[in-house]
């Protein structure tokens, strides 16, 4: 393990200064690598993932509790989950460079295991936890401060909401609003049943959809809303 | 809200001097108070719930991590999971009292709110949030240095795992094992249902039982396979 790549990476990218190198042993270290070489003072990095994942919940979390005062328990939630997630920790893994120091397996290795985006947002993740124990939560603070607040602040993660999530944003911003989902008709034989719904706001229909479930057809609908209030603000 | 009974029992119970009552004041006040008294001065408790719901998850984790290394991520996370829960958190909201302490709209409390378990597993989980936005992580972990980690350790936790769980972990405390379930006979008409299958322990079947689902039936032989195991260990 190039244990001196480690120490610059974080001593030049966030100017912290490892104490204890066998937190990132663990978390540079993946199953594959363990398995293959069956030593058993080797650790994989599974156990300071399982650790590092609520590390990054918790701050992140705090960040959104102190940054977005107008938003309800539940959009927290779904905001929350689009910063922690695959998608999400597998790109910033790969935007420090960590996923250039993590072992592996042989066989992993030839099967790409080193591009693979769970294999990536676990690397994320483990190393967030080393940090947390050698060095404590402010440690990791400023490592999310470098690459993943700036990214919620320009906006990066506001897009991915569901449709019907982002029509009631978009639409309560002007005030308190009275959005209704109706079914309009249902057709098909049951095992390929097909509902069309319609969105209205205050009694108004401002979207159509259709769908294999209510809850699909309620997703279209919503669409079609969000894609004509698009039009209009043109 | 009673402020000095609040203060109270943070400072007789824990040691912990609060400085800032705004956080508590959210804290406990339910959604129906603030419903009913229609005050936009007023704050639910439901954001500071979800922030408190992430500090203590992060502390179990880091409980967790610290006092069981032998235990894998997936058994981490289904032992969290069974102490963050409604049914743990809200006891514990109950043993400390806070549930006398909560403000609530009239409805909610004609219905019985006040002993709703979801109302006070959340409860809890918000008082958890005002104490670490007020006086840290580590006042936190006070709390649950009190009335969770002493029960982790007697091991009130322990046995609520799933049959097929604890039978997976019962046996393989004696070295690598391999359990297998197999289907024995389906029966019934289609949607009724009935299977009955059979847990091996290295060819031998242990245990068989029978359910409406191939998972319910696998659940069943092995808590037929605890239960004779059990006997054996008398």
């Amino acid at each position: 393990m190039n244990f001196d790549a480690i120490k610059d990476l974080f001593s030049s990218q966030f100017g912290l200064e490892i104490q204890n190198l066998a937190y990132y042993e663990t978390a540079f270290t993946h199953s594959s690598y363990v398995n293959e070489k069956k030593r058993e003072d080797l650790n994989d990095n599974e156990r300071i993932e399982f650790l590092g994942d609520a590390v990054i919940e918790l701050l992140v979390s705090n960040y959104l509790y102190a940054h977005y005062p107008e938003l309800r328990e539940g959009d927290l939630s779904r905001f929350r989950a689009r910063i922690v997630c695959e998608e999400s920790l597998s790109k910033r893994c790969v935007e420090l460079g960590l996923d250039r120091l993590i072992r592996l397996g042989k066989g992993e290795e030839a099967n790409g295991g080193r591009k693979r985006p769970g294999l990536l947002c676990d690397l994320y993740e483990a190393v967030c936890g080393a940090v947390y124990k050698d060095l404590g939560l402010e440690a990791v603070e400023v490592i999310l401060a470098d690459n993943i607040y700036p990214k919620i602040k320009a906006g990066r993660f506001d897009r991915q909401m569901d449709p019907k999530t982002a029509l009631q944003e978009e639409l309560q911003k002007n005030g308190e609003i009275n959005l209704s989902y109706d079914l309009l008709e249902e057709s098909g034989p049951a095992h390929n049943r097909v509902f069309r719904m319609a969105v209205s706001l205050d009694g108004q229909v401002i979207g159509e959809g259709q769908g294999q479930s209510k809850k699909a057809a309620q997703q279209a609908a919503a669409q079609e809303a969000l894609d004509q209030l698009a039009k209009k603000d043109q």
